[in-house]
């Protein structure tokens, strides 16, 4: 067949058409003028997105790991310590790769279940009395298990704590689909990658960069230069690039932030909020449970759908997608084949929603679970009905 | 939002990226060999999929109604009479324009809930002794009321009656969805368009006729120069074209063919017999009831829902347009406002159906109609689970 | 090899990204608001384009045949005399159309290589003392000869002779690339395609009709069903269409006009021109001349070159697309091997002309033309790099 | 205008419309079946362009600089010596790159208009006798003047001097355009990226690893980890990714290798060489010189072409750009001004080289060169015609 189902994994996420066209751009000479008419709004774009005044914004040709790696080797010298909690796949991967980089990592190992354990950062950066600690990571949104954490209640422990370790944040799944406040909280460096919130195609690390961390930049040991941060911010303002930009890809992000910002930033989030509901609702009434323990850390754009013991979640994925040509998350690492993961982030409505629901009770029953088709659909279509304030407008 | 949710019209359909992509063709010298392997490719594709070994396929740069304008001006003459059935929108409209050339149309007025009259079919053949009806006229499937009439009864009575007249068929929205027999049928002219069963754009008037139809061509009276068949008949041999043509939906309709003989034809009417399938079962879970009455005249590319007296069925389409994004088919003619229409026909997924079965229980919800919500999908989904025999494959 | 050199045929043009993606529309419902959104913006800039305050506007799906077809079939009644000059291929076809419609024609031959023949359309429409003749047929530019005929001079004869006879101009290779005045010219149809001056696909038949033509629409007797101006003009103000419209094309039609307007359609014209004279100095440079013998009547969008006796005309165009993958046109009908032509219309560069005329001197050598190397193209330069007044954007 | 002109610059390449559509791929999940069917044609592909049997493929979501890091990063230890020639601006770089990594260069300063220094690497090879050089950098081409380098000498240098150094190769613009033979030569490491020779957007960095490089890396003591290629190596083999690849990306150089392979490889360096000996001839005629001095060394890729005393080279690229919407390179580093490039690889037609040629010698004429016009493209038109075989064809 030659349908094209959307797909429900937690990124990359289904493209508007809008942006894999702005995207999708003939080759044009990246040293002319049209290139500053992409770059610069782009660039101020995603400022936007992070609600920030003055962020550095820079944008590599990478993914998020990318991000992750530049992040740490543009702000951090060889052996310095950073406090980390492994709490999911994502941030047992970042923390590895502070390990290659030569960083001590101290690390809290705390349970997939539960947000960031902020008990534990709030013991150690008081007990840091010589300040050792040069950086604080926090996973925002942690992708494998659809736990979100509280950024802001980071930086209150560090303010408490008059520690001036720097704070950096994943927010790849986070960004550009849950609100997300730059300069309230203080973070000094904020990843992204183009294949999420902002619905593009893969291929962009953004990272945003405070005063602070981009001075941190100045004296910071570890080898970079691919990803150096100095380079990328000394050419922008005449609108270079150390480089050759992904051209494509970055007008794509500017257009991406122009819908983001045309639909209204709280639009935006409020609108994954209730994407999510109807999800978590289906959830339900199937007689299932989330993954996340707390309903305050239950995230808005993936959640984690445990499935009873002796189970393998992982054949849902593999079942819906043969037979369904429906693509769901597995569980990964730790919680592999314990959960399976449904993507809601993005390019995502009602419909849509609602077909992936659908598609998850048949594939569950199909596999012997004991769903009542169409309960999951049900739950959800009550609060999307109750909560599609106004018309939604099908673009291109 | 910018999101593109499914239309559930009974055409133009969804588009298959691969097809849109085959369409947007850059420009080439329809003069040069390269249209060749676009027009020969095309028109014998066209030949498979309607069932016949020798038609001419003539296709126009036109739509369906185009189509009909072609037949009845190619092969019959001022004043002929015709012998059709009003019994629903399409075969009215069809009926009008052959008055307007001029033709004297043997008009049966026919309930729109069942299919052609065969009964009266047959007395007023027998009844034409002298052989004056010169064609006969047939809706094979009315995208107005979702029902599906016999060809091949008519064409037994043709013979029983030993009565020439040529048989010519609307199969605008029947043809590449629902079997489709010209040569075991002897149709002397079917008629399509690009934009149902084809997955195309508009823009194609695609006819199929039988060398006793080209035959009449020769001598037929009624004027036509655009539409005229033989000029199309005479270039096509050396891949020429009377005037210029629509070369892009032309390397559609080659591609398209092509999707559609590669998945195999008996695979392609039993998709949509399984599709349909379950948007029935949804309308009976709904306790609402098709327009259509008879089971074996229930279409297979759209359904006319019935809603109850004193209810507006125009406004689900409105709602569900305004609020959900998605687009459903209003009544027509007689059946305004007394019937909603879900199109289920060319590029449509189990996962695609359900997002419409889900759509209109909110919308009819929303509308106060007592509908209980997930009631559809689940009658549904236990259709497509249970016949969704192998892997279906997701495609650009 | 897989590049995409462009073309120089005198249509289909070459077509902007711009428009293909404008043209390339998922499906939408076109029963929706959304297609008033572009049908109403597509009619008037059409009318711009044309230069009229209140011509109706049409658009068939069809061709610029279909187009000549609606005009005739609207306008007149069985047994109507028309005037028509056959002064070339597309007019000679004109002409056919109208016998085959039973109108009689009053055709003069005149030569191919002038224009439209004033003298003889004099006397002829002085002589018609009864009026006898209903309508005026010109070939605005035509595109077999590159020969531009002048329709305000005939306005000026019908309005010097008093004559009611409706003014149809076949406006097809001149509208949106040649000035033309609707109203200044009282002209009461223009008919024109997407395939040219608006750069778009192949599937549009546009007309424009004044207020007189509208009211003869009334009472004219040719059949016309598909074809009825009065029920397209009957569902426009409504936004409806009395069959499926071609929406993906309709919307490419909006993007044209706004681009064409955009620019400014007396820089439209002048870009044309310039263009336009490069082709005819490289043809001077050659030692070539033109078809067409007064410079009054060159073309600004083709120019039919002559070549020498004995030589086959057509073989530049074959052997130009076999070895170097250009497109050039033929010479058609009675200038059949007699001349090739250079299409200059629509979206063409400087640079893009420049590698035309390249492709040609080296077609001309490769076949023993006497042509000296690089000897057009130099001409050509001269002019650009002298007109090139101001930057020109690349835009995708 | 809405005109798309080619560029010249030397990369990013003009892209066939098939790439950019293979590319534009809509979201597949790349856990799944599909990404196989992508990634490993993709590797396949690749080895078999660089002309190597068994060379480990390994391609990031980075640019070419990105290949660079990965490539010492993954093979070197902090303080290694490495040979390198500082002989244009892109070796410049490399060199500037391995500083930052922490290694120590062994820089020859040679004249950035000859190629590598074999004399010189000779000798420092053979009075290495400790082996202290770990590996040995060469440029293949050197995109900022249009200078080929041999390859295959450099590794008979580390032959007869029985030197175990890794021999290290940029062929950023020379690899799927100019003959490369990775296991004839021996070489250890060969980098390119999407947007040359393979015609695709920036995005991939490219790298072709020997099985003595893929030894090095287990012993490597350089930090990576985004750049780890024992990473890519160890999930290649069941189709997974260390991290989210690029899969639209893949898609397009999986099709681009179909694209190369299916013209065979001699064809395409041989299309690449008459393409640049017209550009060649086209220099001559109008009385100037290439920057690269010897003839062997010419590129086949891209031409600097040097402007006389006292002229600013720049304002021609600035003025074509400005003037006819025409992208050519600037000089960059110690030629900037002095040179401007035209790129002339990748999808490049003899029309389009001609259209190129055509528009330097307008924009050179206007800045006041004594430049005769149409003489370049005379001199190249000779070649073209001479030498263009057989039939060159259009396509999608």
């Amino acid at each position: 067949m030659y349908t094209q189902n959307p797909v429900f994994i937690p990124g990359p996420t289904n493209m508007p058409e809008v942006l894999r066209r702005a995207t999708d751009l003939p080759t044009i000479d990246h040293r002319s003028a049209a290139f500053a008419d992409i770059l610069q709004p782009a660039l101020a774009g995603v400022r936007k997105v992070v609600k920030s005044e003055n962020a550095e914004i820079v944008v590599f040709p990478a993914t998020g790991s990318g991000g992750w790696e530049a992040t740490i080797t543009n702000l951090l010298s060889p052996g310095d310590k950073v406090l980390a909690a492994r709490c999911g796949m994502f941030s047992h991967r970042w923390i590895d790769m502070c390990q290659r980089h030569g960083l001590q990592v101290d690390t809290v190992h705390s349970s997939w279940q539960q947000p960031l354990p902020l008990a534990e950062y709030e013991k150690r950066l008081f007990a840091d009395k010589g300040h050792d600690i040069k950086a604080v990571l926090v996973t925002h949104n942690e992708t494998a298990t659809g736990v979100k954490s509280d950024v802001g209640a980071v930086r209150r422990l560090l303010d408490d704590a008059k520690h001036p370790a720097l704070l950096l944040v994943d927010g790849v799944s986070s960004i550009a689909s849950m609100d997300f406040r730059m300069d309230e909280w203080k973070v000094d460096a904020a990843i992204t990658g183009s294949q999420k919130g902002f619905m593009l195609p893969v291929g962009l690390a953004i990272l945003a960069l405070s005063p602070k961390a981009m001075q941190a930049a100045q004296s910071a040991k570890l080898h970079r230069a691919y990803f150096d941060i100095r380079e990328m911010a000394k050419t922008y303002p005449s609108s270079g690039y150390p480089y050759t930009p992904s051209v494509g890809l970055l007008n794509g992000l500017k257009m991406s932030t122009e819908l983001l910002l045309g639909e209204g930033l709280d639009n935006v989030f409020k609108r994954h909020a209730r994407i999510a509901s109807g999800v978590r609702a289906a959830v339900s009434a199937w007689g299932l449970r989330l993954y996340a323990q707390e309903e305050s850390s239950f995230s808005d754009t993936v959640s984690a759908v445990e499935t009873p013991d002796g189970f393998d979640a992982t054949s849902i994925v593999t079942h819906a997608a043969q037979k369904y040509a429906v693509a769901f998350g597995a569980g990964l690492g730790d919680v592999a084949g314990r959960v399976f993961r449904i993507g809601h982030l993005g390019s995502m409505s009602d419909v849509m929603a609602l077909s992936g629901i659908a598609t998850a009770e048949m594939a569950m029953a199909d596999l012997g679970l004991p769903i009542r088709l169409g309960s999951g659909v049900a739950a959800a279509q009550e609060i999307y009905r109750n909560t599609a304030a106004s018309a939604i407008r099908n673009a291109a």
